[in-house]
């Protein structure tokens, strides 16, 4: 079999490459956790450690970089795991061509979000291969684990809501926007979630699931909660999952938010008694755009994603299977 | 400027896009010890952390592949400054076309050079760019602070031998065949080198410095550590540094051992009297081969490399200048 674009995008493609190739061969405990960071063992306090690889393109768009994904991408997926991010490594692959000005453009953003999540970069590497010019970066992060709290893609419990940090779609859109030349005043929503996650934990809420909205979108997200937990996530179809002008940009070309890529937006899982407390929380956070509760958690024989249609029926919602937007992050 | 292939060869244009962009805008405590991995305060042990990208071609060569250079690369970065690798997260980015058989292979050798290194990899990460079958790895490792030895670039004094654990130039020699065709025995010695770390620190030795020669050779690596330790490193000409088959090859290209990369082979610096105890150790290790004193640290009033030449003069060592081979790791 070929490698295709489809095998990056997150999607059941992407799922399959993982199970059948890495997590096959590389088996341990702390990978086979199959969250967003690895949980170690090194003495106290408790250590989480994840990678993330960035090839978007371009490598600037409006509302970010690839540098400032490159962070709040690792800081992410850190804080879903209710660490606290600490360290940083980047490595940079550079292809000849790359202007040295763009470089060091890109490596100014990253200080500067790194600033904004409270994190130190403290190695990094820098190979350059053929090419035109672009740049890949790679980030490792090492967080300490902040509290006892198992927070897991595993322990979503019926009872539970799902709660969305805000409007969908808008990194997919802005991204998409800047490839096609289609003009319009959408942003990528790039941020670093670590003060939204501070909010929620510091308040005592019982937290059961955190995931950032990344590739494959909220229906990608919702599926591998649905698994991990042996849960029927039922979602809300009168709740809109994003904004006017991204909900007519969809409509223009045809995608659905519940897809789409996400680079500042996570789902939050908890007991439905704390839902108001976590949207009022939220809604104070200039990194939240109108949080609301999109789906509800209920018991089921198997796991199981639905979304009721306008016309009273329900749909199935399945992992993104195509390829989604190639090199979106 | 533009990048070009001599950015990433690990000699003085390196240094510089290093130096000028990269550690002037990430400036911090732990960056900016320069070593080769960073040594961070999270409780108790202290662990270090490194990252290193992986962009070799081809990427299966005698003696090696890239998937073993990418768990050997990172995990003797750790162990370069005192730390025991425990964890790796590795970051695949992917070219379309790429045969995922070939991508198996790649990921069972790190599995595989991961148990010889006692390392668990415990995260990653897949993305899918354009190109022609290709595959580029970063990994990035965590390491516990074993003891409270400061080994260090920083750390040779006056008084103290350089050892090599081994014949230099076999990476560079046989990835350089592979390309170009030759056909030799030259094997690329890419190995972890814990084991000779483990004994060299277990018997109690008072090691200074320990660096994996890799791209830039071991000119550039002695070059750095005159320069971090302010003092005057004497290379003894006499002293072989490689062995006949390897230097048959560079008579025949043109090239010097001491600027060759290496994928498996340290230099050690500790006082003089330690270094028959030190040589003893090495030489009963299968990753050794004929580990030999090649210089002598000197008091200097300012950093320098020398080397002793046949007719009795003195060739002053700088750090490689040119492109090196390009994607030699």
């Amino acid at each position: 079999m070929k490698i295709t674009q489809a095998h990056g995008g997150g999607g059941k493609l992407t799922a399959d490459l993982i199970s059948n190739i890495f997590a096959r061969h590389f088996a341990n405990e702390a990978l086979d956790q199959m969250e967003d960071a690895a949980v170690l063992t090194l003495g106290t306090p408790r250590v989480a450690l994840t990678t993330d690889s960035f090839v978007v393109t371009p490598l600037f768009f409006p509302g970010g970089d690839i540098g400032r994904l490159a962070v709040c991408g690792t800081v992410n997926d850190l804080l879903m795991r209710g660490a606290t991010p600490r360290y940083l490594t980047a490595g940079f692959i550079l292809e000849e061509g790359l202007d040295t000005h763009t470089l060091e453009d890109v490596v100014i953003s990253m200080k500067k979000t790194a600033d904004e999540a409270r994190v130190s970069i403290v190695a990094g590497d820098t190979k350059v291969v053929e090419g035109h010019g672009g740049l890949y970066i790679n980030t490792a992060g090492v967080g300490e684990m902040r509290c006892s709290q198992n927070i897991s893609a595993g322990n979503a419990h019926p009872g539970d809501v799902v709660i969305i940090s805000g409007d969908l779609g808008l990194h997919h859109a802005a991204i998409l926007s800047a490839r096609m030349g289609i003009e319009n005043t959408i942003k990528s929503d790039a941020a670093p979630l670590g003060e939204m996650v501070g909010k929620l934990l510091e308040a005592g809420l019982p937290v059961h699931t955190l995931r950032d909205i990344t590739r494959g979108g909220l229906g990608t997200v919702l599926y591998e909660i649905a698994q991990a937990s042996g849960v029927h996530i039922a979602m809300d179809h009168t709740v809109p999952l994003t904004n006017d002008m991204v909900a007519g940009f969809c409509d223009l070309l045809g995608l659905d938010p519940l897809f789409m890529g996400n680079e500042g937006k996570m789902a939050l899982v908890l007991p439905e008694d704390f839902a108001k407390e976590a949207l009022a929380l939220l809604d104070a956070s200039c990194y939240a755009s109108k949080p609301r509760i999109v789906a509800r958690v209920r018991e089921s024989a198997s796991p199981l994603v639905t979304l009721g249609t306008r016309g009273g029926g329900t749909r199935i919602i399945e992992p993104m299977a195509g390829e989604g937007l190639p090199r979106i992050c």
